[in-house]
């Protein structure tokens, strides 16, 4: 995979709303990748603009919303999906004309329907989803080659202006994603089964195991290199984004692990009634699909993740 | 943490039978610490016997499970759980007087009770679980450092000789293990929780995923990085393996997960009605237990498992 290559600054003035593992990862590589010629960024809480100065992000920490936002050619908003709708109505009348608007939510039809409804007509709204993170969240988490090889997908609405789109596009090449559109409604399902269930799950199984009386919280954290380690870090996620994430991809995160609860439910049944030759079947077909994730880049080859000795 | 020192040659004749990851890993291990005089591996496979003789693993490579006990001061089934009862009875016409029997299985009520059933009165059994291993398997997946740092349960039965349990012990400590020793019934339920259902529930989400209409295969695998893709490295695992620990070690499995189940209900129904207060608490209590885990060197502090880029 060739190396993002540094790119002409495609935009004049950049505002970065929300400066958590996102936000900072694309102030990161954006300066590496010389995206734009000015990139400002603001987050609601006075804390985190501080963290952020200190970390030296971007070119400049707007001290409210309406000086990050005013003169900007693009405005993207890196705040849990709950939050993109109040954003768009509090950025709404600083807006410059034809200003590109996008964010980077892991749900999007919520999430468009929610900006739109408080964008002006004029603003160009391009809703966007790099599909990458790590379970580090805040200021100082980011790192510019988050995005490298990963996919982001844009879902533009209906009518969405080509030239932004396009813009939007380039933007996330340059960062070094690969980028897919699709619709919103799809998106949401798609991300429900490869994202959205596997948090729920994982979240799930890790307060199922602190609870249970039988079993001390001792032992569970001894002998979790059984398994159980690898579910641990995806529930450690940011709470706040994910809850949003659930509360706003109601219908397709139900709809999945009504799916994954009868698919579970037939395996409990094997098991209860020995049906070794469905466990097998099972276990073999699933390891076609790792081997499809490690050949197209998405996966290391290493065992075991490539992990450090701890 | 110290690395574990070699040691004066605990074993005169030390033989394991079976040779995929456990077996092949303790073969390393053994050479590297120098536990014994003579290290004799037999795998029923032939073309696994040929590729560990390849390999260069122990000191010899028996072409019979007779000539591979014979004399052995000790004899350690790698087996996976559902053969090992099979095992005790083929070694046991041939076991010196007074041997040690052990073996690694992942399930240890019902590996006891088979293998006390088949083995001579004579025989001092041990029976010891490594929680320890990589999604790969087969006799080239092994390497020394395997058990460093990790924790083996020894679970031996009343009565057991206690000589060859603190012999047993001291050859896991050899290794860079740490040992604890429980019941037989107490492992199988905590290792229920910390890898049984851990593994079921991976492997019934990446069959979800599989079998889905709605979504590609493709998809799944392009947008993977979501949080799917943690799923398919245990998912991975071996089929026979698994498929043995589920059928041995039904009851808890099912116990812990109609716990499971009940919790998992409790968050859709928290999803379907709104109750964000539910899911942010419960997603804040998670990440406890992976900074538990991380500072108890269970697990890499780096994010992402400190994945290189694929």
């Amino acid at each position: 995979m060739a190396e993002p290559q540094p790119s002409s600054a495609a935009f004049d003035r950049f505002a970065i709303i929300g400066i958590g593992l996102i936000g900072s990862s694309i102030a990161h590589a954006m300066r590496k990748f010389a995206l734009a010629r000015h990139v400002v960024l603001y987050d609601k809480a006075e804390a985190v603009r501080l963290e952020a100065a200190q970390l030296r992000l971007g070119d400049e920490i707007a001290p409210d919303i309406a000086t990050a936002v005013r003169e900007a050619d693009c405005v993207i908003a890196c705040v849990p999906v709950g939050a993109c709708g109040a954003v768009a109505e509090e950025i709404a009348p600083y807006l410059k004309p034809a200003a590109i608007v996008s964010d980077v939510g892991s749900v999007k039809g919520a999430v468009l329907r929610a900006m739109q409804e408080k964008l002006p007509a004029h603003a160009r709204l391009v809703p966007a989803h790099p599909v990458a993170g790590t379970e580090n969240s805040g200021p100082a988490s980011g790192f510019a080659s988050l995005f490298v090889n990963r996919w982001c997908i844009l879902t533009p609405p209906d009518g969405a202006n080509p030239e932004a789109v396009a813009c939007i596009r380039a933007f996330w090449e340059a960062m070094g994603a690969n980028v897919e559109i699709m619709s919103a409604e799809h998106h949401d399902l798609v991300l429900a089964v490869t994202s959205h269930l596997p948090h729920l799950i994982a979240y799930n199984i890790v307060g199922t195991a602190d609870d249970l009386e039988s079993v001390t919280q001792s032992e569970v954290i001894k002998f979790s290199a059984g398994g159980f380690r690898d579910f641990t870090r995806i529930a450690a996620s940011d709470p706040t984004m994910w809850r949003d994430v659930f509360l706003h991809n109601k219908e397709a995160v139900l709809e999945v692990l009504a799916r994954f609860n009868e698919d579970l439910s037939a395996l409990a049944r094997a098991i209860r009634w020995g049906e070794g030759d469905k466990l097998f079947d099972l276990f073999s077909r699933t390891r076609a699909i790792r081997r499809g994730i490690v050949s197209q880049g998405q996966e290391t080859a290493e065992p075991d993740f490539g992990r450090r000795k701890a």
